[in-house]
């Protein structure tokens, strides 16, 4: 194998109860990319179609993914990238994530899968650091092992696949507002109330179990976010009407997508999901915000082969 | 049925990561009690053989937690209580919590099954606000529910079982000193940093990823408390070199049983929860401290007849 084309997930991280350890992969919102092998060693991007984003490969976060693997690597030769990028990036849907996750993936189907999904997982969250400056994983792991993953820990790292329910589909709607990253992790305070904690284990233990007995309910009773959604929903315009038209729609429960500002709803079933993406996109059609809503499942794959 | 006796089962709280959260039921510790079904009104305990309880209804935690299914009942006659205890109150394995929970199932055994498990629980509850000022769950529920119970939240009431592998083993130290739950629960800091706070939730969701997959070593990586058991631990004499004999003894983890002082360390399969129980014992017998050590399968059924 020469080259391969690759489909590279859009993902939602913090799912409200799960901030910085918990995310999913979406089936049917991603970007797609290009990996040829070249004698030459090194990586080169040679082409970047959808968005305005770096070719060099040091700036581009699919490139510097990249690098790690071959330095990791003992394959002596090199890569070639084209880059088709359908998120935007600052969406809050992992778009650096998924060229990130993308990039390493392919790599590694092209050199006989010298590395576990694991250390993929830790080569792409280099892309992360230069995109946000902070290596996290919570959009890289269900970038690569698909459906819900937990990020246990980081010293170790440590990812766990949870079960995904088959009638999971999610909600996402993108105000074009910009949000940094950055931006939105600085308004977090740095002490929470022990009462509040227990509160949000509480919740993902519950998530967790619901995903695994596929008990639609318990998970509906579990998204709930006492800690980060009620500070950083501030920076959303719009936040709080979204999520009760979503509810009220029949959405299992609905928060910030990653540091946002996309929203997303879970819902059972896809025609909920397109309903709550009916009365969501409303909110934003009254306010006269521009937005872009996407419709997805679940997807139980992560990257995967074109 | 006019009498019936039950096996009320010892519980741990907490487990580690889940502080207020989780709990589990001990299949071979914990106290019997009969319950005989009178015409008239009320409850009267007749007798209490094994520690020096009070007598007085609403003193006893089996008795106000009894007036609590009473007096949400139709039945118009009474009961009659006899407790034989096996666990010594404030030894951390949910002394209360088995009075409290074997007072009520037996109750409604008696009165045809009016209620559910989750009013059960919240009947037993009222037996543990006698006992600590607080109404928490941690303890009834797992005993009413058996196996492992989270409790996801308060308000509402939200019990959650989870999957116990069948290999699951506790081994419970309880070193003769005293600490009282208000005394444990005051030393306990209010607020916490958002950094351990996701520690503990990845740790959480990862215990119940681990116990539904019974995947014994996420178990093991997941048994790890940031938060409580740096703070509560120094109330325990010899805690640190009790929890690093288990740990080389073979054990999954080792943490605080409840608010202490007992010591719980779960373990794959009977023989080295045995093991890790001499382990323990000679940490203690060193430095000279009493205890008592138990060993028992994780029950999948809570509060049982005999």
């Amino acid at each position: 194998m020469k080259e391969i084309k690759v489909f590279c997930p859009a993902t939602i991280a913090n799912v409200s109860c799960g901030f910085d350890v918990l995310g999913l992969a979406l089936e049917s919102v991603g970007d797609e990319m290009l990996v040829r092998k070249k004698e030459t060693p090194g990586i080169k991007i040679t082409k970047i179609e959808g968005q305005d984003l770096p070719l060099e490969t040091n700036k581009n976060v699919a490139g510097v993914a990249g690098l790690a693997l071959l330095n990791a690597s003992n394959y002596k030769g090199g890569f070639e990238i084209e880059i088709f990028k359908n998120i935007k990036p600052g969406s809050g849907i992992g778009s650096s994530a998924a060229s990130s996750a993308g990039a390493v993936w392919a790599m590694n189907e092209l050199i006989d899968k010298q590395f576990s999904k694991l250390e993929l997982v830790q080569f792409a969250m280099q892309g992360e650091k230069l995109a946000s400056n902070v290596a996290h994983a919570d959009n890289v792991a269900p970038a690569i092992f698909g459906g819900f993953t937990l990020v246990r820990s980081y010293e170790p790292l440590d990812i766990v696949p949870v079960n995904t329910p088959n009638q999971l589909y999610a909600t996402v709607i993108h105000p074009q507002i910009e949000i940094k990253t950055s931006d939105s992790r600085k308004i977090l305070k740095t002490n929470i109330s022990l009462e509040k904690g227990i509160k949000q284990w509480g919740n993902l233990g519950g998530l967790i179990a619901g995903l695994f007995t596929e008990d639609y309910e318990l998970i509906s009773r579990s998204l709930e976010d006492h800690i980060i959604e009620p500070v950083r929903s501030i920076l959303i315009p719009g936040f709080d009407a979204v999520k009760a038209s979503a509810i009220s729609a029949g959405a299992l429960g609905c928060g910030i997508s990653g540091s946002g500002p996309s929203i997303f709803a879970l819902s059972k079933g896809q025609e909920t999901a397109q309903i709550v993406a009916q009365t969501m996109s409303k909110v934003y059609e009254e306010i006269g915000l521009d937005f872009d809503v996407h419709v997805s499942k679940i997807c139980s794959k992560g990257v995967k082969l074109i």
